[in-house]
């Protein structure tokens, strides 16, 4: 029987604090009952301080991709031309999606270790002025880079273009702000940043997309729809059906813990791991996937597999022998490149995972002097306070 | 502030075991971990034997509404014909879904306070020989009735037509297999009788569902496919994307003590329970909805409001005043009648809601000797005994 | 395999609330961190309040009799002359203590079912002028009276006697303040009425029982000083040694949504919830142990088992076949009476117990009326209201 | 505020695993449920295996010095003839227990960072051959280092002389069995290497213990009786009072959970962590206290601070900055020495605490090569392998 592992440095589900697991066994109250009505409504309040936005929140439950979905069935009708900036797998995905609906899809595509440019974005609109809805991730996570997203914003202002963003990976990790982007639909996850479990899915909306939804009759009736939830929790605090009442609990916990530390610390203190978990990577002789660290993401640092060692034998070594969780890639990068996710973003797990990290790859026959990576990551991390958090 | 209820007696979210509810704070580990790929494994096998099936069973990641649109999709495809038995609210849910996928939907009525009769299945194929598809709910729970799905499946029996069950607030409560009433697809609930958190929907599919899916293409790459779970978790066990960990394991642990106690000593004590609060009602002065305890459910018992009591005053005394918890009708009932479920069925829970069900009606001018409903109830109960399970 | 238990209507351990079990089980900080002294400081702070005292409390890390051991060997020395005030078991055990550490026992004794006259300890004080020290139990629960203490404190009023109460069972429950009784050294238990896990003894303490302590050179590095914690924690913020973590973070949460609630909601709710019981006992044709209503105590309820039902069987039976638990009675009244405890003090949990006793008592052979127990508490329940908690 | 702490490297209580933690969380049993009582003695049962004896085990409900204290009041009476052997704070301790009730106290004593050598032993029986009593502390704590206990045993081999072994911080960390060292009474503590809550002390008795209490008149009736728990429990079934019900859960668990990786296991862990620790040291620049590997704990690890540095100073920092918590030493070596405890023994655990450690040390102005400590650590790690618990 394999042991319980010990810390996990991946894209999600993370690590969740004390706090948030307690906050999944508490009694399950009815949904209707005036105390899990305030709660919900007070999650959807605290949800909307991370996304540091006015627009209105509503959560879906369900995967983050139930949530994408949701986005692309509600905006794009057949016919529709969109715009679908691509710098990896879930930039992609989006695509595909809005394929599937009867989207007119234009791909902008850069290699995955390189971000969108804003100024490829105008020069798109200008070969496609007739483009209604763009598609845009924020953390491309297989890949590990991160796309500038106001800078995308900045690109269509003053256009009628409606904008769905992925930010699952980023929302709580990286800075964002609908409004300061001009995005229409963001969709986050609750087990990545915002460290919650699996299983519910915020999405931040704008005034004009709702409009655009009851516009063109976006679905309703279906586990899919976003209007559902305008209908029935914005406008009359009822739910379209009985909520994961226990996931609720735990996200509720999860932003509340956040917003106490700061949305400001946490992102500092994203920041300040991924620099530490980037020079390591430096010290250990290790090459980031994403072509320079301007454009690697704090969430999640992507690390092409040294030569003479196979991704997944060093990922399973790693579990089997040390109890540490990495992430794999997918795609075409999977077997290539491996992944350290940043959450929960503090020292103690980041430098437990490179230590072991360095002690596998060594028993795996890669050449290393121990301790060179850990050293390099303590070096990097001279601001931290806990204190200030 | 609302003091935190006591008990429930509703129709789900229902009131869990202490088991259930720490299972759900244990630390989430990485999907794929082998660890987490055993317990899953292990889950679905635990919701087969309580199935009671050797059809495959999926756990949808959403509400039971997410598996009913996904079995909907999935089987209908626009232009085929499809019966729909009616005998409350949720049966006319399932025509709507049929019809929104473009189903040419016969509906077979009858008043909510009854339930379906087999002949009457028959007379219906014989009008419409061309049905393909049919859906019919075990109990429609507004209406607190159980449809005769064994003899109703013997009413199609031989023919072709795929069956759609819903099963959501049945099973664990409710006698049921998916192949003694001849269905293709039996929708359930994790928050109902199982006895777990609400955000999972376990689902049997039967082969024949699986040929006519592949037949008919229906819908992959998308949040409402079952055939996303047969090619990734039945084919190759892959998830289409990351599972509700928590929810995961709180099933798991909730199937495991049915499983523990013994599904036939789960549904004997349903029965006992269900019986003693219909003798309770009648004790009472209280009218059950059906027209007669033979088809009256055994999870939940519906119960005409009396003369010169508001159901929603009722209720709202009974949450505020005494913490319980029943829960309203829906539809064309709301306010005529309400609602006592049956889930976990245990004498403390039904006498413990029966006695201050007594007490708020008192207070709302009701006349009443007080005790009379629990007398009934405790004499109806001679055959308990928790050593037994 | 028996099943677990549903609820328990004992004398402790009681039914803990949700959120206290849940503290439980929040990481263990180690002892001298911020955090956690902060806590034991908040947690003493609240048991103040709870006592409704401005005397030091402390908190012994042990089940009660190791601070009423502790109370003796700290105030009495050889040769002192103590007034015992003895109406049940643990009045007993009290002068047994005293014993033993070379007390010179005067015992002023009543019969178990009925409690000490004020006039009486007068009568004692005038017959043996030099008592130093007097013991009294509040709520001697094997008989469940409850003894008058301001009155007998008035009794006491202008002398130098020091008073040891053992408030184990009543605190939270009934009516208490030491200084309104000339109380010495009250001691609680974790485990009753103030709602939380067995394992911790509040111990509130008088400055001139301190100065008694200091003067007699009372015991000093062992686990039963008072002095010790005195000297470690009242003085220094220290810990004579490592207290129990976990055990203090339930007795933080148990004693903080005790005075969410109210302390006096608690009290007006236990002696509703008594009141109600011993309506039931009557209806149902069961005689109290006490002699009169007027002495019975709030926290439980001690019943003459009726003739041709053995106690335990009768407890054995409630506990196999419907998962309830009550107390036998203890000493001389083993075999003879049961006991109610009322904590949680809930109508819920009173009904459903009341309710399973009239079915177990039938189960039994004795003749009973459905439903008489219940309709009686049912009908004295009149003021109940969760809201005003 | 301060931030939770991350990770304990403490001397206890230590780190839970999180089974323990919700172990600690579940419904408080009655003491006397059938259920409670199989618990309780599958709990001796277990603890029986990991003390490697046949001994007869009780558990005192309160911290180890409670039992430390039952141990010494047992089985010494006044003018009792003692050897005491002190290396460190706690075998001082227990001679300061010896002389408070009236033993005539021998004192072999060896400088706190050496250990007792056997020989001494011998010469110190010759000198007093009417020793009845012997202490001994099986890792002084404070100091770091691990007395030969079976060495020990056998230079008193032959005589009638009883053996009072303190294990508290050693048990499940260090191989002990009383019967390999002839140790009468062997004292544990909950919340060190057994890795469950302070609040538990379980001792093994051996039948020449037991009739030297029975003969001597040891205790009754007192908290700090072990004749009471051989009366109720051994004897009965029955406890002297209400044990700490949540704390036998969560010790049940921690007992439950290193049986089945295996003790074996978990000493070989616990060697290898702690000789990658004083490899680290060692690479720091660090001196240990004790003046060799060979008698240095597989425990703790006693380190003296560097020259420059104050331990408060380093500990304080630590526990700010970076959420990670270390020991204090005690008595003389308070503000001298800083203490990393073992357990639970796992690289991730010690790999972060080291890396911090040095990065705190670098901020408090030490001069250290960064990754030094921990690239010592990764290196002597080579033959870690969860994969074998």
């Amino acid at each position: 029987m394999a042991r319980w592992p010990r810390i996990h440095l991946t894209t999600g589900p993370v690590d969740l604090s004390p706090g948030v697991l307690q906050a999944a066994a508490k009694p399950v109250l009815y949904h209707y009952d005036p105390l899990f009505l305030d709660l919900y409504a007070e999650t959807c309040a605290r949800l909307q301080q991370i996304f540091t936005t006015g627009h209105d929140v509503v959560i879906l439950q369900g995967e983050a991709v139930l949530a994408l979905e949701a986005a692309v069935v509600s905006l794009i009708s057949p016919g529709d031309q969109v715009l679908c900036l691509i710098s990896g797998l879930y930039g992609r995905g989006l695509a595909t999606l809005a394929r599937a609906v009867g989207g007119v899809v234009h791909e902008l595509v850069v290699p995955s270790n390189s971000v969108i440019h804003p100024d490829d974005v105008r020069r798109a609109l200008r070969r496609h002025p007739d483009i209604r809805v763009m598609t845009v991730v924020h953390v491309d996570t297989p890949s590990g880079t991160v796309n500038p997203l106001p800078q995308i914003g900045d690109a269509i202002a003053g256009t009628e273009i409606l904008t769905i963003a992925d930010v699952v990976a980023s929302l709580g990790g990286e800075p964002f702000s609908p409004e300061a982007s001009g995005v229409d639909i963001a969709v986050a996850g609750s087990q990545k940043c915002l460290g919650a479990p699996p299983g519910l899915a915020p999405v931040a909306v704008s005034p004009r997309a709702w409009q655009a939804m009851v516009r063109k009759e976006a679905p309703r009736g279906s586990y899919c729809s976003l209007l559902d939830w305008k209908d029935a929790w914005l406008d009359h605090h009822r739910f379209p059906y009985a909520p994961s009442v226990s996931l609720i609990y735990a996200l509720h916990e999860a932003a509340g813990e956040l917003l106490a530390e700061g949305l400001e610390n946490r992102l500092t203190g994203f920041a300040a791991i991924a620099n530490a978990c980037r020079a390591a990577m430096g010290s250990m002789g290790l090459a980031l996937w994403p072509t320079s660290n301007a454009i690697a993401s704090n969430v999640v640092t992507a690390v092409c597999a040294p030569e003479g060692v196979l991704e997944a034998d060093l990922l399973a070594h790693l579990r089997r022998r040390y109890g540490v969780v990495l992430s794999r890639s997918e795609g075409e990068l999977a077997g290539r490149v491996f992944r350290i996710g940043h959450a929960p973003a503090h020292p103690t797990t980041l430098i437990a995972g490179l230590g072991l990290l360095e002690r596998s790859l060594i028993d795996l026959g890669y050449a290393l002097t121990p301790g060179a990576g850990v050293g390099a990551a303590l070096a990097a991390l001279t601001g931290w306070n806990d204190s200030a958090f």
